[in-house]
């Protein structure tokens, strides 16, 4: 897998063993410091994944383990101590480790955790976005602010079983746990809620068939995003460890206490809350790249593809649409006697009073500046002037309030109106420069150009005022 | 996993026993057409995988595969025949099916395919965006363009036996193909290309060898997006269904011909070319978000965020930096003259010059309309003057050569500067309006505001000049 581990240990004896056991899984061990060099090499070498050899007493690796989370961000750390008790166990996850494991486990079981934690650090660094990128966009690392309570489902052989399980950990966890039958799994909670996190018992009754599970779950649209929690039986790491390559993200061979699974399932709750903000702050960047920031309407780019779209359904229907391109008057005097936040008030407000001055199935977007194109789709000629008519007075009928300004500013706008249709005469203007640029068809920028045109006119005639281009109808 | 499955077959034998092999897999069974009602079926039901009963003579089965695949787009399609020879197999998957199964194999094979079609499925679903946007930012469908040739691993347990398929395989591939080591397949060939589809053994020279690679190619940055096809011995179809479960792309147990490899092969490389495709569309949107469309500069949003960042590197370094205003004089007149398309070509090339003017380390965006800004980072108040002279100049000592302009046109600039820095005055103005909505804290949008309160300094001053503010220094 050629992933790049750093081995922390303070006996050496233990390092070199780590490092055969990693270098037969194909890992590029690329440090083993000390325990007291670790947090520097750790910094220097930007490991995939840290392995941590705990040796007693466990105080020291406990508080290293906590200083490492704190340096790595999300790289995960995985424990190795002989033989770990209960309370050992659970004093490194709560440091912060993604597992610990018996040192003396299998290189099978070993290994498999190696790739399922490598496999999670890789798809981790998928969703981040490249960091100037994500600052640009305002998200650097996603804030763990408030995060609602999570959906847990219990998957067990037997129902007793599950109920168990329930009873131990409700005090412990503020999310809703849900018994779910082994046969169907699939179906969503009384609530209609999916689990975050399913934590599944490998027999089932037999022994493949929650391994089935695992990689039913990995497979659907039902449970591909959430986190997976594998028990199998004592001793049976190979079960462990085919449920790790199978897709599961947490698996523990043996008996778990209860605080223990308390402490795994938080863990994929937190992993799987901060991979769903990543998801979503990619959503929401690319629907920046179609919005005017400033008004929230659409933008250019957004406007011309929705445009030649609409032009494409109207070629289809038969039926005509109309083109408004709308500038507000004499706007450059605002800027210049009140101020740029006055101006930007005044967009803003422009845009809502256009926005309702149009009909919902209307595309309304800012050109730039202060002009603004609006496409309303099966639409006629007096359709469409009486539309322009009323976005004019809706602009006009009542002065504009702003911060900056003693009195509430009277503004008008100019609005020119072209209509196209499959026999529409769009087709006349060239497309050069912007319309161009902005790689929508010469018929369409040509219908904008008209509307150009006639919103000049509108001007000349003395501004407030629409115009028609009636050769296109 | 609860996907949506259509089971198309024209006997209804055949039809009934899929859907209990398929309910077995918890599949949900969406619909069992006939070859006549399959293609408005397919267009009704929207499955999430079609399988498809191959009755003899196979024709029109081939037929109806074709024409599915060419309703379904990206849909996969599972044909199932009994006893499949070479012939019959080559011509279903030339005929856009994903795979072609005895009908007779094994029940974990089967349901480990369906697993593997499904969660594909699933993928492909995440990298399609939401269709509007995908639309908004000119993706559609992606092209299926002029693809360039791909590489292909090939990893068996003796050299020969890779050594065999690639000279099989040359002959029908315009892809490079490079025989892998199956100790150290993770290192890139002599080119330093990695693989795009890997071909591997699972028997190398253990059964579980060749299933743990795919295990760490799952796992590793190396491997994790590149296709893989698992070819098993003949009759190993535990082996085949691990492979497909553990993350394998397609896996055959028993002998392949050649030309079916080349099939399965090139439809690899076409599902990795595709996938490949949609994750650089969604990284250029992302971009989009934060660039100009007209001059490729920044936009305001991205202005103000790096503006934040950069104020705070000057306050831990104890450097000063500047920030420029910048506004092309009678703009307006250029649009209203000589048309947007000269207006924009004119922004274009103020843009070419003023990012020119400056070092590299400087930030340029446009702000919007004629406005653009600067920030250099590391800058007093006497290096900022000199840059903000030399952008000045670089406007106006040569016209600019614009479309539908008889004559070349002279232009000129204002330009306001503020220099702020760690004990620098910029926190003076409130961050109403744009400034506040672009999130950045109220000291960067202050020194924004001085600087502009600057440019219209220069302005009043006649234009065509450089105004400073000193205080913040």
């Amino acid at each position: 897998m050629a992933g790049r581990v750093l081995i922390v240990g303070d006996q050496a004896g233990g390092r070199i063993l780590l490092m055969s056991r990693l270098a037969a899984a194909r890992c590029q061990v690329v440090g083993t410091p000390t325990y007291g060099e670790a947090l520097a090499e750790a910094g220097a070498k930007a490991p995939d994944l840290v392995v941590l050899d705990v040796a007693p007493p466990a105080g020291a690796a406990v508080g290293l383990c906590r200083a490492l989370r704190a340096e790595l961000g999300a790289v995960p750390v995985l424990a190795l101590a002989r033989a770990p008790g209960a309370a050992l166990r659970q004093a490194v996850l709560t440091a912060g480790a993604d597992d610990v494991l018996d040192r003396d486990c299998g290189d099978a079981l070993l290994h498999a955790r190696v790739r399922a934690l490598m496999r999670a650090r890789s798809e981790d660094a998928d969703l981040m976005l490249r960091e100037d990128t994500r600052d640009a966009l305002g998200f650097a690392e996603p804030a763990a602010a408030f995060e609602a309570p999570g959906v847990i489902g219990l998957v067990a052989a037997r129902a007793e079983t599950a109920q168990a399980w329930r009873a131990a950990l409700a005090p412990h966890l503020r999310d809703r746990i849900e018994v779910l039958a082994p046969t169907d799994p699939f179906r969503a909670g009384p609530a209609g809620a999916r689990p975050d996190v399913f934590v599944i018992e490998t027999d089932l009754p037999r022994p493949e068939d929650g391994l089935a599970l695992v990689s039913e779950l990995r497979s659907g649209p039902a449970g591909r995003k959430a986190r997976i929690i594998a028990l199998a039986p004592e001793g049976a790491e190979a079960a462990a460890a085919a449920a790790l390559d199978l897709g599961a993200d947490d698996a523990v061979a043996g008996a778990v206490e209860p605080l223990e699974l308390v402490l795994r399932i938080r863990a994929q709750l937190r992993g799987k809350a901060r991979a769903d903000r990543l998801r979503r702050q990619i959503s929401d960047g690319l629907r920046l790249a179609v919005t005017d920031p400033l008004t929230g309407l659409f933008n250019r780019r957004y406007a011309m593809s929705a445009l030649a779209r609409i032009a494409e359904a109207a070629a289809a229907s038969g039926r005509s649409f109309a083109v408004m391109v709308i500038d507000l008057d004499r706007f450059k005097a605002v800027n210049d006697r009140h101020g740029h936040a006055a101006g930007d008030a005044v967009l803003v407000e422009a845009a809502r009073r256009i926005a309702g001055a149009l009909r919902a199935q209307d595309l309304v977007a800012r050109l730039g500046g202060e002009e603004f194109l609006a496409v309303m789709p099966e639409t006629g000629v007096a359709e469409a002037e009486a539309a322009a008519e009323r976005l004019r007075r809706a602009i006009c009928q009542a002065p504009f309030r702003v911060p900056g300004a003693a009195e509430p500013l009277a503004l008008t706008t100019s609005i020119g109106v072209a209509v196209g249709g499959p026999a529409g005469a769009g087709g006349a203007g060239g497309a050069e420069g912007a319309a161009g640029a902005s790689g929508a068809p010469a018929e369409t920028t040509g219908l904008v150009e008209q509307a150009d045109r006639a919103l000049y006119a509108a001007k000349a005639r003395g501004r407030n005022r629409v115009s028609l281009v009636r050769s296109a109808a």
